[in-house]
């Protein structure tokens, strides 16, 4: 296959600013390969609120199921923070994640090291830190069934029920063991098995698709202590495999650990090969439109792209490459500055990765 | 009143050996002022399951009950790991936070000055950190319905219910904005409302009840930024107010920022002036029976027992006043000791407190 059609989603805030970085690394490795990329752009989040009155219009779902890979910038912004819930730019990334069937989150943490400073820990205890969480993102409490209700007794009362089936558990856990195996072989599975009955299942599951894997190394934390030990002793962590609601909590802890949350990809997989791809980090309303964004994490995240739905191992290596260059080199966006006065722009930090390139 | 009685179960591990140097300062304190203790010891957890043959025998709900307060060391070990949920230690913790009330978890999580350096965050990040975690105690995931089936085509699966009463928030937001008042007054109230219906009725009620305070400022969180957070800047926090689940994990998170778990107290309150006191760190079965556990924190919470239940302020203060005095004079157990070899013992520790008192 030599042409690859690319859904691209800019969304809101400083969005449109890091995907077009982004997007022109890609241009330029297809350009190198000798392979064609189509993109095509659509709406999601807060700026299909205001022109197409969804979050998620059935363009956009369309546009992606038709592409190979989905880039997307951020969503939200306190333009859209009171609006009801079918409204909220977040529902239209729940929508996507639910429709494209992209049930892994894929986020490594890796301290760079160059940017040991950055983080709000000692240096003996991040640098080297390499670790990767999976988190389930289709299931869980994120999707079960809500209520709201007023009991016969007056009071208002609230419902979200977590669910997993063994098929969802079974499938996220053989992620993290294939991964693990192309990495340090050690997989932590986080649960809170000593109260939650879908964790009690969780750990069943991993055991069996565990033994699957005897060269890879099972071990079970609880949530709990899993927070613990992140912030403890992050290095002993390779991947960490969980369910969503704690993924999504450990995720964010394990990034803000490397302190430089704007450095930070992620791929979110379906089955096969398509992926859809975005930083860690959020729309940040506040910079917005200044040009003053870090564009690398979604730089990596295109990398990641083209390592896991493009298959081009080679071009992802390259592009990673160029990030550590640059930044060995001592250029820096003002997020990840030790001295802003320095700091150089989003252009300007794209126009460098495309140049080591 | 002059007589109280304190029901101790002492529990697993390193629980008996931590609360006898506790209960030795409760009775040296009750000496000096004039009060009468009286100590009704019971069993909780792997000691009950193996005596009791369940984890909270009904005799040790009873003499809970009849006192006016409890001091609990710690419950668990690996020898009752395997063993079925309805005969596991956690279980009869659980039980006795439902069976007594006890809704309200209090976690102060404080960074002593002659303690910075067991972080693992930089001294500039940690010290100075003073903030208390009030997590809601017998609500949410913990305690709504549980269910294990297979489905129709013979696929099993698991269901927790996370479910919330807007009373149960009511109660839980009102200690959190009286212990505000007596702080920083600032309330951050931690939720998923972009997700969770009941993190939506959660900040609902956090709403009303906050304009109730308006001399304490409330501002709102989502659970992922809020781990975030904590790592990057803990020293935002004054008071964290969360549900069950949550606070499970952000207590342990922020406990873990102090690098000194051995020396954090914990309360558990109910309505009026009841409440369960323990230390945050487990019962440590590794090194158990060998005299070397940190009394501290186990001491501490009998502190917070004096003036949250017993209402004897003057005798809190001057607990943990003997407590940092021995700190600063130099003395640590091995857990919090940067040399070990000087390290002192558990006995020896809590002879030194008494002898500060
Ligand atoms: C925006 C929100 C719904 C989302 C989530 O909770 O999954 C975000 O926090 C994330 O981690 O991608
Ligand atoms: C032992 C366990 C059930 C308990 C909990 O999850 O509440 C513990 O982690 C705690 O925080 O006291």
């Amino acid at each position: 296959k030599s042409t690859y059609t690319i859904a691209v989603l800019p969304g809101d805030g400083i969005g449109p600013e890091i995907v077009a970085e982004a997007v022109k690394v890609l241009n330029f490795v297809a350009e190198r390969t000798g392979i064609t990329l189509e993109i095509k752009y659509g709406r999601i989040g807060g700026i299909a609120i205001d022109t197409d009155g969804v979050p998620l219009p059935e363009e956009t779902v369309a546009t992606c199921k038709a592409a190979d890979a989905v880039l997307l910038g951020a969503v939200g912004g306190p333009k859209w923070d009171q609006n009801p819930g079918h409204l909220r730019p977040e529902t239209g990334l729940l929508g996507i994640r639910k429709q494209l069937g992209l049930f892994a989150n894929v986020r490594p943490a890796t301290m760079h090291p160059t940017l040991v400073a950055a983080s709000s820990l000692k240096p003996e205890v991040v640098s080297g830190v390499d670790l990767v969480v999976v988190r389930e993102l289709t299931g869980g409490i994120y999707f079960g069934e809500k209520k709201r209700y007023t009991t016969e007794d007056g009071r208002e009362a609230a419902v979200d029920q977590c669910i997993y089936h063994e098929d969802e558990i079974e499938r996220i856990l053989r992620v993290a063991f294939e991964l693990a195996r192309k990495r340090q072989k050690r997989v932590v599975s986080v649960d809170k098995a000593n109260v939650l009955e879908s964790s009690r299942l969780w750990r069943k599951v991993a055991e069996r698709i565990g033994a699957e894997y005897p060269d890879v190394e099972l071990s079970h934390q609880l949530v709990d202590s899993c927070a613990m030990q992140l912030v403890r002793a992050p290095k002993q962590f390779d991947v960490i495999v969980t369910e969503n609601m704690f993924g999504d909590i450990l995720s964010d802890q394990a990034a803000m650990l490397t302190g430089s949350i704007g450095m930070l990809a992620s791929a979110s997989l379906a089955d096969g090969s398509f992926g859809l791809y975005e930083p860690v980090h959020g729309s940040a309303p506040d910079i917005a439109g200044q040009g003053i964004a870090n564009p690398l994490a979604t730089i990596l995240s295109a990398a990641m792209m083209l390592r896991l739905s493009l298959g081009l191992d080679e071009a992802a290596n390259a592009v990673e490459g160029a990030v550590w260059a640059v930044l060995e080199a001592g250029h820096r966006t003002g997020d990840i500055a030790e001295d802003r006065s320095n700091a150089i722009g989003t252009i300007k930090m794209g126009e460098l990765v495309l140049a080591e390139l």
